[in-house]
């Protein structure tokens, strides 16, 4: 990478009342070697959290064309957007739900345009932008979805292993990358939810992405069963049968390299991740306990099927903590790593 | 522990035709100072399948009452059955369906007639069991309990974590252990099985067996929501409201310490674990992947509220890798040291 500078982001600060201000403060305190990441947010608000946490920041307002300051700890370029009221730490104004839009508006431009070679997202409310009649609201991953154009997205959990390598607990080798074939859904409404057309676009999504983003070649692709020991030839389920194993066949003979349908406690081990690029999860606590347990907490998001680089922090908004700067930075450290690794490989073979 | 000779454990060799005669061999030729192993079979069986296997193994046949020969690698004594029909690796017949039952039964007896501190079992295969015309035959837990005489027993699943210490990605601390609320149901049908008599019961004896077996004076038990993110308050599934924290307020009120519920993902990071003595979690899968993920592929299940103790290997008959010799004992391993240890505090405080 001698003589390429690395890739902008846009870091939306999120949820002005939240922790995602002053993890932007605190990011910016430290070097970050692998990008050059500008806030998406309202400069005096940042000022008053970094003055709140005690940190010395020294913040540059760009417009959207403007040359980057050289990276340097301590300073944090901004996009600036206007908050609508005053925020407090803790406390939620649904006035403020245009401005937390507004920074997701700014930075999908920026990667639009060209300013930004990918987006990383601190966490907003759900609940506050509902209070304050943006109806139908249901999150970051669905407004991207819509601004986008698309029609299906997939969510993907990864942890960074390069940066837990040493660590106690470390297990070497790749990142674990665990995608979810349903995401926030009641648990009885799982198994009708797995249908061979959502498996056959997710599928597609996340072979296309690993290559597009990841730089992996021919990805290999562990799929779980829905069902305990993946139905058990029947006994315990027919999903497998009737809908999972049908889907993976016609996909197989499009050319995707899909193990599975596994049964998920022992995919889950060094002899069947090994040589696997994702794992495809049927439902959220199927695969995130595992991966956030391997990740030691710091996992990051990932939005996949959009036409540029998203990742996010997989934390909340934290009210109860905000503006004590004692928020755990580690997320948002692999929120930025993974987007600045997509951004580069993806700019080789697509540019946005 | 000086002075005390180690616990005498029934090793019940489960399935001929599968891997658990060669278990018991290679089991024989290591030296297990934790306990003294007992296998329960036949053994004409036992002496083809170390010869098959290229071991050289001293059988010593003894009755219920004798006395054990001294513990020395390569001799394995032996609570004699005799099977019904020859065996061959890999090949199933039911008429040794009877011989796999009387295993049980005589291990069963050794531990009720005082002869061995706790069972350990290799893996039976269901389906010829119920071929043999055992109509209703569900397993070894299910025969555990019917056989003596309980309402209600509780799946653990274990790691052991001194077995683990020093090898790459060994996380430190105390072993991980995961109890299920349901077992093997299809998805679909969890949700409905998920009542407030059920985790009451299911807690109860959770509670009382980490005190009595794992010498655990007041257990700390983490409850895992049923829904994602437990429910989030009613927005992703009503049973965390409606059930299971109900449940979990009058079991407080005997004075169980109950965390939760706790969204599965987030429970099982360093944060949420620390002080954690069990975990409850709701279903199969959303408990044994990271179980099974931190102990390597190297578990142990434990069958709670017993009169005795048992535990067994994690893994199936394997008839594929029948004779061998190159089926991994980890879990037979972790089995018996954590049924040694087991019957070790049980005896401290209530002999069998």
């Amino acid at each position: 990478m001698a003589g390429t500078p690395s890739p902008v982001l846009a870091l939306t600060t999120g949820e002005p009342a939240g922790i995602g201000p002053e993890l932007a403060v605190m990011l910016a305190t430290r070097a970050v070697p692998v990008a050059r990441v500008v806030a998406v947010g309202d400069p005096a608000l940042l000022a008053e959290r970094a003055a709140l946490i005690g940190r010395d920041i020294d913040l540059v307002e760009l417009a959207a064309g403007d040359a980057l300051p050289a990276p340097r700890p301590g300073v944090l370029p901004v996009w600036p957007v206007t908050l609508r009221a005053p925020s407090r730490p803790g406390v939620l104004e649904p006035a403020n739900a245009a401005y937390v839009l507004e920074t997701l508006d700014v930075a999908i431009r920026a990667c639009r345009e060209g300013h930004a070679a990918g987006m990383v997202t601190a966490p907003l409310h759900k609940g506050v932008i509902l209070d304050a009649g943006h109806a139908g609201f249901s999150g970051h991953t669905e407004y991207l979805r819509d601004a986008c154009g698309v029609d299906e997205v997939v969510m993907l959990l990864a942890t960074d292993s390069a940066l837990h390598a040493g660590q106690p607990g470390w297990r070497g080798g790749s990142a674990l990358r665990v995608a979810l074939a349903t995401t926030h859904l009641p648990l009885r409404e799982v198994s009708d939810a797995i249908t061979g057309p959502r498996l056959t676009r997710i599928l597609r999504i996340l072979d296309a992405d690993l290559r597009r983003w990841f730089g992996i070649e021919a990805p290999r692709i562990a799929v779980c069963g829905l069902n305990p020991h993946a139905g058990e030839g029947g006994h315990l389920g027919r999903e497998e049968l009737d809908v999972i194993i049908p889907a993976l066949e016609a996909l197989r003979a499009e050319g995707l390299a899909l193990d599975g349908p596994l049964p998920a406690d022992t995919l889950f081990t060094p002899r069947h991740l090994e040589g696997v690029d994702a794992v495809l999860a049927m439902y959220h606590d199927q695969g995130l306990p595992v991966l956030k347990y391997a990740g030691f907490g710091r996992a990051a998001n990932i939005t996949l099927g959009l036409p540029l680089v998203r990742t996010s922090v997989d934390h909340g908004t934290a009210l109860d903590l905000a503006g004590r700067g004692s928020a755990d930075l580690g997320s948002l450290v692999v929120a930025v790593a993974l987007a600045a690794d997509m951004a580069r490989r993806g700019a080789e073979v697509a540019p946005i």
